[in-house]
């Protein structure tokens, strides 16, 4: 392709709606251009690396056995009312009807119209196991778009679903597209985590896996082991629990708890510099209403209550906390005073709590608190558990040596264990071989390929612009021409890029009429992974290849080049 | 691929929603599935066959010239405000609302938001001229959505915009890409014809021609010439005026007209019967509201007013029939019984009509007619020209011998000089060489890419099935294992799928569990090109390769098949 007469316009400043950098650089690079709020145009450049990311997972979906359809943005509403995910799925999903007045969404996932497939498809357990995958655009309506293309509206996915007969074969689809993705992953050459997750809205109740590539923009923390490979988000990570704290290690008698006056004391921090404490010497109770019913949950003051954990334990649908203003309206007292003492509602016990010898905690009478607040004395530990959310250093769950530390992380991919929690509710069954109706047994695998793009620039760049790896690099070579007024060098070039392109090799010829600083400013901001400069030197026979990652320079024959060009090309495709 | 692990149901009998033979066998074969109507998902078959489909035009838009992008279907109304398209367009634009209750429209075509991208990257001519295209999906809200994939209400479509300085520019585009649309469709093996056509609701004023499929089930009237390579739309088609006229080879003069009774007669049919004269001596009247204009056209009693035509020549934006209960509301005769003399509202006589010599018209009067009209004598010849539907054996406008025969067609592309009707509306401007602002001067150009699955089926078919061309079958060789149970035809059989697929042709194996009487039946309907049966005389070595368009059948020699096969790939791939 010759620069002259691609679409291609670079920006020198960053554009306003840019909020982190990857959307600079793939703004300013001439890769993306927005149409509205988190809805982008994909210009050649990022389109070719669209390209490629999708060739790369279609071909790692084929190599495990996954079968490629397509399935329509435009899906009746009543599929969604059949699985109930069309009253609780929220603003995000965009509605609309047809001429006719039938009432349609535009598909942010395609478990509704998959099922409904495979329960006309597939009768028989003879049919089974299959994977079916497809490449298309969802459509989601962000309350907040932003980041580019990492949080969008309109974007392109990749969505597998696999169906089987019994668990142990929904263990192995599973494990063959967590085997998938990692190949994907190392493709790209990302650096990711894979980490246990919670299902979210997709539902299921069985494992579940995000891929998160590490960034500090990411929106998700990791929590990982120092030790061992466990990994997962801070939802649903947990922390080994036992023989660690010290200050149940004191085993003498605790003091009767004592009524201390906290005049105008809210918080755990105010209370804590009051009386010449830690933190984590303090009992938090907060309350909150689950399904109607009122609890209180008990975390240590130097911890956050885990809320998902705690809608799992209640077995809540819906979970909230009850704000200050309406503790007395329910007849408790005010936030900041409340404590664990006497309340005549269900208590919580996070697990860290149980394990302390005394504490500090609110009085339930404004304006106090009580010490030497000993739990199991003082109040009931019926409800114990995990409640709240791992810290930096707590003990790793799997291993006996590992300390859990946090990292940011941005959702790449996404798979779960369904089990039959669609099939059920769309009647998705099989005859097995005795000849009994079953439900079919689902997972579901998801990667948002659009959003790869932000990724690998957010991973993959420095302060001059992208870096992109060969895999996926909208060309593999940049050829420059200084001067398209200097015959010797025109005629080099062009003969270079006449055999590049002979060879298959996909090279981008900067043959305009700019000046050198221009080209060079727009190659490394572009990004392409190998710079070949034909220069001053031309006429000698040199060239100078330079690696875009390194900075690295050398002077290069123009009768090896090729050979150079193909083997760096070759060590480069992971 | 082996058949026993693919998501493939063949039907015996044909569905009920199938309304034409390629529905019926994509349905049949497992191609494709409705999901609600106009709307479907591609199965693993169909899946492959639409991506060979891709490829094709991908590879020919590139080797254009062309630039890959992809455009959003999500479109900010305020675009299409912006064109004027959003009030005219009509119920087939999808339209919806977001969270914040901003307006979008789910893209039928891209004019909008491409026009937009283009103002703010192109500024200079030498930005100029540059092809982009995307292979995206498009949603069209169709009345009556038929035909399967013929006529749906989402679908893919690969859709082209070129952008040129001037007009000469504008001409190369589009012989550029005319000539891309023949490589398509020839490399596809299909029959068809480039005819002229009319631009329709995309607008622009210049050449655009429809790239039609021949097929029975089209809906579209070809009139194409039996000598040259004129071929035009139905609605665009002229023939040669002059000289041709038996009516008007009478030159002696014509009796004074004269009123006769003709009770309760309405049609052109039932007066020449009741006169027995033939229809064509008959002058038909029409009359028409033209913004607000009433108007009269004359048309032979043999002829089809051509509405489109007097449009185009009234210059008006809306054209109605006015019906026969309106025609009295405004003070003229009742319908069948109008005439061209006396009519105090503006008379369009056809051409054939002025030069008819005399003719039989209505005369204004209930239940009367009037004979021995004569064109020019009787009514005035102030407004003579084209407005009638060709018909067949007219003479060919551009060449001296031919005639004019009908085909139908079905349209796969269509390619448009849009000229400045996008630019000048959504301000694409650009500086020329004189530092002067001039609009971008555009074409599109797209073509259906999912109909054309369905198209090929309606062009390659016979009674048991489809008959896939090489180049975009979903597999190239269909190998029948007989017997599972015979170890000799296993052994063949598996040994042959492991070469095929090692020497990269794609294989389909049928291992299933079935009678081989099904395996045919399933072939035949499935309609891979070459299929290759290892049967009973596998233990000899032989197997039997059968030519599925041709339905020769031959013993081959298990160590020769795997060159034949290639040979007959690469003959048959365009």
């Amino acid at each position: 392709m010759r620069q002259s007469t691609l679409l291609l316009n670079t920006l020198r400043e960053s554009p306003a709606e840019a909020d982190v950098i990857s959307h600079e650089l793939l703004l300013r690079g001439g890769y993306i251009r927005q149409l509205a709020a988190g809805i982008y145009t994909y210009l050649p450049l990022g389109r070719r690396v669209l390209r490629k990311l999708e060739q790369i997972i279609h071909e790692e979906m084929e190599r495990a056995g996954a079968q490629e359809i397509l399935m329509p943005a435009l899906q009746p509403a009543d599929l969604w009312k059949e699985s109930g995910r069309y009253q609780v799925y929220g603003p995000e999903l965009m509605r609309l009807s047809d001429r006719h007045e039938r009432e349609f969404v535009l598909g942010p996932t395609h478990e509704e119209v998959i099922t409904a497939l495979v329960r006309d498809e597939i009768k028989s357990y003879r049919k089974l196991p299959v994977i079916l995958y497809q490449i298309q655009t969802k459509f989601r309506d962000e309350r907040r778009p932003r980041f580019g293309l990492l949080r969008g509206r309109e974007f392109v996915m990749k969505d597998a679903y696999s169906f089987d007969s019994d668990w142990a074969g929904l263990d192995h689809s599973y494990r063959t597209m967590y085997a998938a993705y990692e190949r994907i992953f190392q493709r790209l050459e990302l650096q990711y985590r894979a980490v246990e997750a919670d299902a979210g809205a997709i539902g299921g109740e069985g494992e579940t896996h995000e891929f998160m590539a590490l960034a500090d923009i990411g929106e998700d923390i990791i929590a990982a082991c120092t030790c061992c490979d466990y990994a997962a988000n801070l939802e649903t990570a947990t922390a080994r629990t036992g023989g660690h704290s010290d200050l149940n290690s004191f085993t003498a008698a605790v003091a009767a708890r004592e009524r201390i006056h906290t005049p105008g004391i809210r918080t755990i921090d105010e209370l804590a510099t009051h009386l010449q404490v830690e933190a984590r010497q303090i009992i938090k109770t907060l309350v909150y209403e689950a399904d109607q019913q009122i609890v209180a949950v008990l975390v240590r003051g130097d911890h956050q209550v885990n809320e998902l954990k705690l809608q799992k334990y209640l077995q809540a649908e819906q979970l909230e906390i009850v704000e200050a203003d309406a503790l007395q309206r329910r007849g408790l007292a005010p936030a900041g005073s409340i404590g664990p003492c006497g309340l005549n509602i269900p208590v919580l016990v996070d697990y860290e709590v149980s394990q302390m010898r005394e504490g500090i905690a609110g009085a339930n009478v404004a304006d106090y608190h009580e010490i030497h607040v000993r739990p199991g004395r003082d109040f009931a530990l019926e409800r114990v558990g995990d409640f709240r959310n791992v810290v930096e250093g707590d003990s790793c769950p799997h291993c006996e040596q590992g300390k859990l530390i946090f990292s940011r992380g941005i959702e790449m991919g996404h798979i779960f264990k369904l089990g039959t929690k669609y099939s059920e509710k769309l009647q998705a069954h099989y005859l097995n071989s005795s000849g009994k109706t079953e439900p079919i047994i689902m997972g579901c695998y998801g990667i948002g390929i659009s959003r790869l793009l932000s990724v690998i620039a957010e991973q993959n760049h420095d302060e001059r612009g992208i870096i992109w790896p060969m895999s996926v690099a909208p060309f593999q070579v940049h050829l420059i021409l200084i001067s398209r007024k200097n015959e010797e060098q025109t005629r080099v070039a062009e003969s270079l890029y006449a055999e590049f392109t002979k060879q298959g090799i996909e090279v981008l010829l900067d043959d305009r009429n700019e000046s050198a600083g221009v080209k060079f400013k727009d190659s490394e901001l572009l990004g392409i992974p190998l710079r070949i400069t034909v220069g001053k030197n031309a006429g000698q026979g040199e060239v100078e290849l330079t690696i875009r990652k390194t900075g690295q320079s050398d002077s290069v024959a123009v009768e090896t080049i090729v050979n150079q060009v193909k083997q760096h090309i070759s060590n480069e495709t992971p």
